[in-house]
């Protein structure tokens, strides 16, 4: 049997088989080989909780696969609580006939990726579905954090006077996962940046307990997220264009294909807005973290012009980011 | 506007839009309303977390629909860990052209659903596919719950003397769902029997700690969980034919089609397995609980034949129920 039949779906024996085979051998821990309805766990404290369903097609692309993505979005969701990711779920929607090596090769993407970020896959689900149903797959995780005494990371929290800063470059998810569907190639291969933030958000709250909002600029990109903030917060956003870091070939890229790398889609970085006072420690501890060496400070808040994000453009003009009202691009997480 | 599009998913104004009109609109919660990334709750005590997806065809069908579904499933699976449901993610996968008088129906049954079992709904995600990327919607519903102390529902701790207690008929979820699918009619209509359990099993665990294990019989029904529960726990599981509550129509149906009713789906029923000093007491109380009316101790757990599932028929014979091979019902969850 090298293909995922209808009755891998239906309870019985073939699925009872899938499930010990493929997950439980590749994520083995004590909780998940239960094989319990729910998984069990002792928790106290302040518990940050949140799912995401990944249609990412194709479903693998260069810096990643739909499993990775699976979990490193959850753990980043959590993380932009300014939580420690714990625990995840793991929900599987497999087309009939979907090669079992695929399958084998996303699980072990996720084994992989929820050991470097520290989590716990302690339940799931398996469902199929008939040929042309689903596109080979569909994963959805849901995660379980515990956030530390005092932190609250919130889009209504920013204030006049805070500095944002940016983990990193930005754009190279979009850009890889659009350039492998549309068979582009350019001289640099585009990779997606998907990884795991728990720790350089841990490092960052522990000098940076007065953060106000992290949140990672995945669909819709830095632009998107900003504008949610300062729509939510009531307070102006000033972007310094120069700062904002954008790898050349994502910038080649997105001319070609006319994006704009601020509304393109990240997978591993985090927007943090921090307290002016605040802000060189925080931007310290990203940079020490796995994941944040190109961290930058890109701009500040303003009182000025609320609800709005604005970028200062290298040659001194400033030019609104608007929310965008159409789609840029579906299917890239 | 009355169609899903593309757009709705891309993280831009219409997909924030979709969110606010019919998420927030309808499953108003503070937590929900907050928009986060994550949902943040204190929590302390043993944390029970389970997920499952929901991909049946048709969407609607007698007694129920994919969101009612998709509440009373995961919050059964909660329950069958012996916790108290408290809180729910809700991802949907929506397909481009959805109508949106569809989504908004399904949404509405997800408040009530949710309100009978009392339940919020504190985080969620929403994506969209393009036409015929996934058959009109797909939802996830994790869950986590609170397991009073003490209480320990697993597979694996049924022993010898105990009793099997079912908390009603049999077999109508399953078959309601394939009548509709394939456009039988009967003289008596079969209704999903879709319901939340979590009173039920509370009203069970407060009268019977010593509770051995807890199921809901889903996929592969009755036969298939208590196959599982003789593997697990290496005993004999003897069913007494005549103590099955399997209404008339469902026989019926099961004849006409050529299923066995012990291996269809439900929705809304549980298999306690219990101590036999406090099977009376559990019968009891599940007799007392909303949609446990009918509840009828069923049959015993054995020393012999372990691993093994038989029934003592009505003319004093007995028969294997197996574990099934095959698929017996797709896309019917």
């Amino acid at each position: 049997m090298d293909r995922i039949l209808l009755a891998h779906g239906s309870g019985g024996r073939l699925a009872q088989q899938l499930v010990e085979e493929v997950f439980i051998e590749s994520l083995t821990n004590p909780l998940l080989a239960s094989m319990e309805d729910s998984a069990t766990v002792d928790f106290h404290g302040q518990l940050a909780f949140t799912t995401d369903s990944y249609v990412v097609t194709p479903l693998f692309f260069p810096g990643g696969n739909i499993g990775k993505l699976a979990v490193c979005g959850t753990v980043n969701d959590l993380a932009a609580s300014g939580a420690k990711p714990l625990y995840l779920s793991l929900a599987m929607i497999l087309e009939e006939g979907l090669e079992l090596s695929v399958l084998k090769e996303v699980v072990d993407t996720i084994r992989l990726a929820a050991q470097e970020a520290g989590v716990s896959i302690v339940t799931g689900d398996t469902k199929v579905v008939e040929r042309g149903a689903c596109q080979g797959m569909f994963i959805n995780t849901a995660g379980v954090g515990r956030v530390p005494e005092g932190i609250v990371s919130s889009a209504s929290r920013a204030r006049p006077g805070d500095r944002i800063l940016l983990s990193g470059a930005i754009g190279e998810h979009g850009m890889a996962v659009l350039s492998k569907r549309q068979g582009l190639t350019f001289q640099t291969e585009i990779r997606s940046d998907c990884a795991p933030l728990g720790e350089l958000v841990a490092n960052l709250v522990s000098v940076c307990p007065g953060v106000r909002c992290l949140r990672d600029p995945t669909r819709g990109g830095v632009a998107t997220v900003l504008n949610e903030i300062a729509q939510r917060s009531g307070v102006g956003v000033f972007l310094d264009e120069g700062h904002i870091p954008i790898p050349e070939a994502v910038a080649g890229a997105c001319e070609i294909m006319g994006f704009d790398p601020l509304y393109v889609a990240n997978e591993g970085k985090m927007i943090a807005v921090v307290p002016v006072e605040q802000a060189d420690d925080a931007l310290s501890a990203m940079r020490r973290s796995p994941y944040g060496e190109g961290a930058q400070d890109i701009g500040e808040v303003t009182e000025e012009m609320p609800g709005k994000v604005l970028l200062r453009t290298a040659f001194g003009s400033t030019r609104f980011l608007p929310t965008l009202d159409g789609e840029l691009l579906p299917r890239i997480c």
